[in-house]
């Protein structure tokens, strides 16, 4: 793609969060998608994916989509519009508070969901009839509202984002503990082809009225609003709110903890039949008596997740994509304006074909200006051509977030870059 | 896939639409994709697109957003939460009726865009400074909500709808007419390869405030709210709202004229300067002088025109798919359940690999009801295998629609699928 024609501009500084008080420190991946030209804050907890932004959220929905379809998942959508009714009836309508709630045409009352179980539950209940109907996994990846008292961090916390949300049924306890254990598997999967695999720790958590425990999936960061607690030993993980430091690790027995700062990326929760029970969620098992359906879910946010990909991985120059989720592979940057320069950067471009490359053919930037602008972009791999370099043949290759410059033969260069 | 695995359950008869009235006819779009299993109502003007539906949704997604990149558009997504200001600089607050609003955190107030001039026109000021960033182009495929005072007609109207929106920016009013055509041009692709091609005019509409005409791609059904007005000899077609019967055709000049009940799947509107005003959207041109940007916009609601893909590809027995948008290619059905007929269905499974195929593994249903469902359901090509058939080597391949039932060696199957 020529540069030229982005829609974006990058920006010196980026405008305070505004979701964020006076003197609280604006979240770096706020500060960086924003410069960078990934997102522009609608308003506070509001936020809209510039072209840049919306490649890498969808690099991240398919890496998550693989992994769905990998565990039986089906994909379908389900609408944020809810009926009250089906909010009253889990109870929710009142003691979910960051629960929106609009009226419309005759005085109708709805809920904007901010999860589906309340949508997925009575559809399910349509579809199972019978033993034979279960098991079996749905999920869909949409837009989920949630009416935030305060909405800052940027993308990290906001009122509207895209989630992924899978919800399983089983038959029994036993089927859904033994999937739930297939769908930790794929999670960690995620997090680590989406660049967090070192900094996320599968996190033992509250498991709420119907299981004692649920996972969390925390990724190490300052900007995060979660307290862990990390088993120096064994890297076993334990969210604040159920940890007691003095106890011993349930995993590896000593008794030595780090506490770290965190950001819940995803989770994954046993519901038992606590959604099932208020819409009558039943089959009928072999010998025809009516049995309660066991329910799991397992969530992950999308934008969430982006934010925590450049939380993770940065510098002071800008953000470092992770190969899998980056915009572009290859950032093309030809520095003098001759047209053997040219010529070749358009050959390249050709070349790479299958490659996500992004040109920088912009005649008003310095050179100086056009490196600054790809360090902060972040691309995996920038590509320079120029004048010195083809005497030899060659281009001079850079990855982002190190500090070699390598001379590559352009005949080489599909090679290279051919990682994915 | 297996059917036997698929999320979804037909039905004999559909539920009555929750948004018509009593006496009122249901839409055939209505009764077939709920009764065959692709939607499922959550309430009036609400649906939930099951794993059949979402395939679909997914295709013509797919269609829309290739024609796009052909325009030159760059795809991101813009929210739904709006903040009221926006709409209160366009006057659009208080006079759209259809306009969900709600409150949140603060007592701030929120719309819910039913369209995204009043997000897109000030991210452009953001980003235009000069000439020399215009035009340019950029579209987004998400949801959009409208408070319909009354939402019937299944998906051909709903409260919640997901639509291709494409805004359009330019310097001048030349270079808007001349980008509206190229528009005008992939939408009617757009309707072809969808299957509504020849039911589908490119009607003369209202241009509302800054322009004299507007273009509607209107699908010609009785199941459409719309009155158009076809010119019987060249084709020429005008809404109601605008048309004059007495006068001649403005394309060949003869007056008479067809009556015909559409439904609006599409519209490319030249706005001018009527967003760009309210919110200061300038440019610098050559002289450094500060004037107007002219932007236009193109809309396509995906949800409907999946329900006018289906008002008009249908019979009796339930939904034809054009091959295009069908949520599988073939619908494979073995009628014994012998080793040799369920080895077979199995290799055929395999030897089509990059075509998709439903294959019909169930066991708790009769021939005549695998067929039912198959017609229903409408997938472009039947394929049974029966020991009948493999007696003499073959297949019996039936297209959907049609009456001929073909005799076909195995080997030959790959071949007459191949078609996308």
């Amino acid at each position: 793609m020529l540069q030229s024609k982005l829609f974006y501009k990058t920006q010196k500084t980026a405008r305070h969060d505004a979701g964020a008080s006076g003197g609280e420190k604006t979240a770096v991946s706020h500060e960086l998608l924003v410069r960078a030209g990934f997102v522009d804050q609608l308003m506070a907890g509001v936020y809209t994916f510039l072209p840049l932004g919306f490649m890498v959220l969808k690099k991240i929905e398919n890496i998550i989509r693989k992994n769905m379809l990998e565990v039986g998942g089906q994909e379908m959508l389900m609408p944020a519009l809810n009926p009250k009714e089906n909010w009253q009836k889990t109870g929710r309508w009142e003691t979910l508070d960051i629960l929106f709630k609009l009226r419309g045409a005759g005085d109708r009352e709805y809920a904007l969901a901010p999860t589906h179980e309340e949508v997925v539950s009575p559809l399910a209940k349509k579809i199972i009839l019978s033993y034979k109907d279960l098991p079996f996994y749905i999920f869909h990846i949409q837009d989920k509202f949630r009416n935030e008292l305060r909405a800052k961090s940027g993308i990290l916390r906001t009122r509207e984002f895209v989630m992924k949300d899978l919800y399983s049924f089983h038959a029994t306890q036993e089927d859904l503990d033994n999937y739930y254990v297939k769908v930790a598997k794929v999670y960690k999967n995620i997090f680590k082809v989406a660049g967090l695999g070192k900094q996320t720790f599968e996190t033992l958590a509250s498991g709420g009225t119907f299981s004692k425990y649920s996972h969390e999936y925390q990724t190490i960061t300052d900007a995060g609003e979660d307290t862990i607690f990390i088993c120096k030993k064994c890297g076993f993980s334990i969210n604040e709110e159920i940890a007691d430091k003095k106890n011993k690790c349930p995993n590896c027995g000593i008794t030595e903890y780090e506490q770290k700062k965190a950001i819940e990326v995803g989770n994954i929760f046993k519901l038992g039949t606590k959604y099932s029970l208020p819409f009558g969620l039943k089959y009928k098992d072999k010998s025809g008596k009516e049995m309660d359906v066991y329910m799991g879910c397992y969530g992950i946010g999308l934008s969430r997740l982006m934010g925590a990909i450049v939380e993770i991985n940065h510098d002071d120059n800008g953000i470092i994509w992770p190969k899998e989720v980056a915009p572009f592979s290859v950032h093309l940057i030809p520095v003098e304006e001759s047209v053997k320069v040219k010529r070749t950067a358009e050959k390249i471009c050709k070349d790479l074909s299958g490659i996500e490359v992004l040109y920088d053919d912009r005649k008003d930037k310095t050179t100086g200006e056009k490196f600054a602008e790809a360090d902060l972009i972040g691309i995996p791999y920038r590509v320079v051509v120029s004048e010195k370099t083809l005497a030899r043949g060659c281009v001079e290759v850079k990855e982002r977030g190190k500090k070699q410059l390598k001379a590559v033969k352009i005949k080489q260069l599909p090679k290279i870059f051919n990682f994915q």
